[in-house]
């Protein structure tokens, strides 16, 4: 009869888990502990990645310092190597809101590499005595320095994901602001008409938004290359061997391939989560961004018949079953709840750090998730923005030159060329009577056809700020 | 060959989808439009019962009024009754997070009803000329008034659910006031020792807090039982014949056991999100006192040494690999990050709440989302707290009587007894030497040794506070 | 020669004040350490009438209980009065932002209070051995428990004036529902044409958000009426006497006209902010409807030519200096700002709430700020939001029956009665070619035109939800 | 008889204003559909001077490039210069909030500076005849440009007040660290009893984190320094000359002192908040790292006998009436309170950011204002903190080495020494006995008394951190 069973023990007594779960009795009592979501760990595999990577580049530094035998190093080089291939991700199970720091986290990390490096090695699951999870696997390490570690190159290549979706966004605004470049319309402030502008700059500016937030958020990002491992409990590096701190760094930042510094104040980084803050702060930002260009797209969409009907949004799927035809802004409105999503995260995020109290923050893992969920869900709401909607959107430019041609702003131009007085009795004409400005210039004769054609060209309307677009 | 494709169509075009799959081309489109956390809306049961039951009343109510053949409407309430059995929530696969104000949500309702009643009246799925999903299904119905009715159903269950574990919470930290009720012990004010109180009195406080809280979810959860069922579109009930908004109500409110009221004025019912903007301000005054409770309890259990060590948590799992024998705090921790979240939603729900515009508020998914992760991250966050921190807790008496002892606010007891002037002797005293008041109240001959035992007892000490907790 | 400076002394030694200040040295201290924002509690004239409504009734609590010589008393309770008539406000000097719980706050109020009682008793301010702030106005109290009293009395009557301003704001909005009560005009969902409605319809939503709005904030305003007056420095109550809180509840609720009630449990009470997160919570609520409604009113009357031109907001002042003639909707501009603040308030106030620890919460002082700020905001931005705009508020009636006359969510009316097939074809057909349903209806034959004007009439359109707004 | 009025005229009619104000009609409207707060725009010095610059700098380019008369542009320069020397001030009386994008803030400005332009000139206020508001004080400009340009600076300039303050108490905790450089003491994780370090090690990371964010907010402002002053109404710069954004750039560069560069897009920046989202962001980090730190000091100050009493903070003021000789951490407990403003203000400005709308941000007043609160209200805080609390710490020395000694935490330390097993030998029986861990190592006689003191040595304990520090 086969065992389906294994017996584990930690300071608390004895636990059987599962004898095929790389995961082990520390796991499974943070599994009984924090029943909170129901969505494990493994829901972020950037961080899954990270972890592996941390416990690769602290046996690498191990073994180099000669504190880790050469075959247990490479065993869990290769464990950590699996894991970060892809595999055994589906025992990373303790829940994504957790207490502890992150202790259980990096408890679920150190035994199922320690696991996986006991089966190359030769061992069953649970033979600790040949490699041990706490003595091996995360010798010289303490949850404190590895958590924020990984949770920081999670971070990064999370925000590299968003960067990249971002610059896809980017592209699509900026290839309709050429599309729409000569596509005169009338510009608003406070929802009130004001000038002339074309369609082209108002879909560049939003192209422009992006590509600033890009860089905002690439600033950000650097911030968060600065990692504390050999930092131990509190920082001060008691029981880290000289060299540990350094070449751990210096592996690590091999195997991610990421520019990673040692923090100068390692008690100071210990306790610090400002750069997750700021991190989230600058998500925030972008947020905002995305949001104001989606409100803005399902305004000037807005129709077909009683709205601005400037522009329409490609349909993606049925509005309504009970009115026939309709057809709705999905996809901007998508965007705006993520932003409002991220919003909130900001919130929770700032808490948690807030929170933190003298040696250690022991809110991370909030501040983890939440800042994953808003990584990820901005990166898809990028991608589905410029995909499903902003690729397909085409104008309606007759109606647009029309609203510029009916408009009183128009007045605005003529100013230099018939005088404030006069332009204001045309606006006042034009307000009381319903007719258009130009039409009562050519009536009045305040200017020869001719100029006036002229000086309404698109290009002399949209103005001076075209060439800077 | 079997056939593994089903072809169905709709005002895009035609689409094929799996041909055991339950839902149909609506819910396809909308999977590939709302790409964003991957979470599908079946994580939520309570609203895809909630889904049922509204189709269900929907169809008894047409079928009362004599819009919907006898033979369709019990095909369709025998298919909402096997939903509400638990059955078939994997088929309902729209992401969480998505546009279009529920109506992927609704369609997905609509989409497996009909199929799945299309089977118990003997067709094959997809065959909608006998048994329509928009036509038969949503007879009489829009999303406007389907889902917000849908979403607060599944509100109030879900409320009912954390208002017990607020009660095992609640009699968890009584069970602890009445253990405690004679540990004396020093009170605090802006963390500086103040004057006596009893542990029994620190922890009837929190059984207190609870309770009251419980009071205003209650409240909170009554308004949740006012739904705009008939009121279609916007409000105007267009196309809902006489009598269907009455019928409807009165067979959800059979079904549910819910006390429901139709809306009086379903205009503003059907844009009006202001029910969930308070449900959520009571969860946040939940999470805000549950979070105040738990700093309290990492506060008072610190040490074993270097603390305050007043109590002592029941350990739970191993808290450090690097310090052996740490034991953390690891429940009340959790408690506060599900305390951060739910803050951070409110800020959500309260964002999509101002966003709505017109007749519709088209954020309500993210609004439905994040009250749904408050309230059962709550309602987990609240058992393991009860079961797994304070039912263990233990107080250390003696050290707790020493503090007061040693305490210098114990001379603002004896102020009335010696006078504010030796009183302010005695406590500069004190303070200089390290000494205690009582030993020098007795050396000065300032009380007799009986009438100072006497004053100190603890119910003098606890005082009048006592006896109406 | 006149001396223009006082000596006064405390536990710090001894400081200058101005002979002729109603405050003492304890506010003077607080003002050097609280040097925040400015702006003194005087600027919260509710909260002043309450410190001294609380001295009052104290003076006659300890009167009656014969701890407090009449004399004494008489002065005090002239002094109360004093204030409570407006007068000395100028004296209550400390910084609206401080630390200490509102203890500096009742320090003023006990020196204000003392230095006016000596004047009437025929002594000079300062010569504290007659009457003492601290001994005789603070008499039985503490900061803990008269601070949050005088909060939750200024709180409840400083609501009473929002809920006024209120329901002037409801008026306006329910006038303009009867004015505009057949003005026929399109409904939007998701900004998107949706079917007919009457803007009467509209307004009247906004009218009933505020009645239910209303009902919420006086609900929560009742939960305000628990005081803990008697719990002296954590709720025990020690050194007050026997009959101390009920009796200066009684002269309290009398002097205030308020039905107050002494909390169950004064621990709990006294460190519980609970009531105020609620209140500001239900605020929270209320900013967001007005801000919705201001979204809408800035969006219906945008224009006036490529704008949705519905209604005309009255002109308050020039909009544009270099765009003559434009008008802006500045008044709803300015209550969306409020909202905005209001929402902001609100994390400030649960943060507050959440640091709270052990038997205090020391962030009162910024609870009531922001609490003040909010309500009072909220007060102006409701009367300016009726007078200067909905009051004045015009619509475009033509315009408006245009577009519905235009609108192909029309034909959803037209279905019950020409078929679902021939109401696709229609709105087909009116989509590509531009001309309005009920031309094609009429031109096809499909009706006669009497029956068709009979189906397009405003009641019949507007439907059911008329009669019930 | 002397006249007390005079009157003016604008597009509403005419209106009375004092004859001795300098502000004219628009301004009185302003005042009058804004009566929100009650403070007026003059509370914030930085932007009147601000604005008075813009207008300097305008004035200089349109002279230069011929459009203004030399004489009056000599008028409004000097005008603008008094007003940067201070004077004028109490003129600027438009509410802090409102609506209009903040048209009313710059007519305000507009007003004052034409009426003391005409004075200057030898002419009476009002005479604008001679000296127009709109037409010469705003030539070439609009609202849309010069407001958020005026903020930026104002912005900058009110961010150097902060560095600075910044720099105060970072120095302040810095010579704290190097005072407290030996005082060993017990770490904390979680509030458990950790491993030991120095005092010093602790409030130099106090300083090492107002570094970070004194980096972060520096950085921050550099993006402030962009400008969109020539964009006119809309970004487009419609009636803008050719080298006017220019001209009045490099003036405004010059006056100020600032590297002010024009947005290379000034569509997009008329529209966009984004650096103000990310300022109020960083301001945020600021507000968490005080905030934690303050929360860091109540706690180690804690009692003086029930509590962690670890440091002194210096008594500024008594903290009770009830409790003779109670000192409270009223200045940490100000700065706590800033911070939950700063973090509510954040909420506010992002809301005002995203609800922007088309080619402008309607709600630039609410950001300004509340940017300007936590700018100014952090600056008193960080100064406050260092002058009355920072610089007065004390270290009760003794008592911390004690709980090192007593520490069962110490046995960490030893674990190398006396291996894992032992170690953990007597960490299991210090918990038990109470007695402490050196204690019973000499006794079982596993290390010599010479080495265990060597071992214990605080340069040894605290570690690897402290060189780093």
């Amino acid at each position: 009869m086969t065992a389906v069973i294994r017996r584990e023990h930690d300071l608390l007594g004895d636990r059987d888990v599962p004898v095929d779960a790389y995961w082990g009795v520390h796991t499974l009592r943070a599994t009984e502990n924090f029943p909170i979501t129901g969505t494990p760990i493994s829901a972020y595999p950037h961080l899954i990645d990270a972890l592996a990577a941390v416990k690769e580049a602290a046996a690498l530094a191990n073994e180099e310092l000669g504190l880790l035998e050469p075959r247990k190093a490479a065993a869990i080089v290769e464990a950590c190597r699996e894991i970060r291939d892809g595999k055994l991700h589906d025992q990373f199970v303790v829940d994504v809101i957790q207490g502890g720091a992150g202790t259980s986290t990096n408890m679920n990390a150190n035994e199922v590499v320690a696991n996986r490096a006991l089966e190359l090695l030769g061992h069953e699951k649970g033979q600790y005595s040949f490699l041990h999870p706490n003595e091996d696997v995360n010798l010289g390490q303490s949850t404190n320095d590895v958590y924020p570690t990984a949770v920081k190159i999670a971070t990064v290549f999370a925000v590299r994901g968003l960067l990249d979706a971002m610059a896809v966004l980017q592209d699509a605004f900026a290839r309709k602001a050429v599309e729409f470049r000569e596509v005169l319309k009338m510009g608003r402030t406070q929802l009130q008409d004001a000038v002339p502008m074309t369609l082209g700059q108002e879909f560049s500016a939003y192209a422009v938004m992006i590509d600033e937030d890009r860089s905002r958020l690439d600033e950000a990002v650097q911030l968060i290359h600065e990692i504390n491992l050999g930092a131990t409990a509190i920082g001060t590096g008691l029981n880290a061997p000289v060299g540990y701190a350094e070449a751990a760094r210096r592996h690590l930042a091999t195997i991610t391939g990421l520019p990673l510094v040692t923090a100068a104040n390692l008690v100071e980084a210990t306790q610090d989560c400002g750069a997750f803050v700021q991190m989230s702060g600058v998500l925030k930002r972008v947020a905002v961004k995305l949001s104001k260009s989606c409100n803005d797209l399902r305004l000037l969409s807005s129709g077909p018949r009683a709205g601005l009907g400037e522009i329409n949004l490609p349909p993606v799927q049925a509005g309504s079953s009970i009115m026939p035809g309709k057809v709705n802004p999905v996809i901007p409105e998508v965007v705006n709840q993520v932003a409002f999503e991220v919003i909130g995260n900001d919130v929770a995020i700032t808490m948690a750090a807030e929170a933190g109290q003298l040696q250690l923050n022991a809110f991370e893992p909030i501040i983890l998730h939440s800042l994953s969920e808003s990584i990820t869900h901005l990166r898809a709401a990028c991608l589905t923005l410029a995909e499903r909607c902003v690729d397909g959107i085409t104008a309606n430019t007759e109606a647009l030159r029309r609203t510029v041609e009916n408009s009183i702003g128009l007045v605005t131009a003529l100013n230099p060329h018939i005088g404030y007085t006069a332009a204001t009795d045309i606006a006042k004409e034009a307000l009381a009577s319903g007719r258009g400005v130009a039409e009562l210039v050519l009536e009045k004769g305040l200017l020869p056809a001719e100029t006036l054609a002229d000086l309404l060209r698109p290009e002399v309307l949209a103005g001076s700020g075209s060439p800077r677009a």
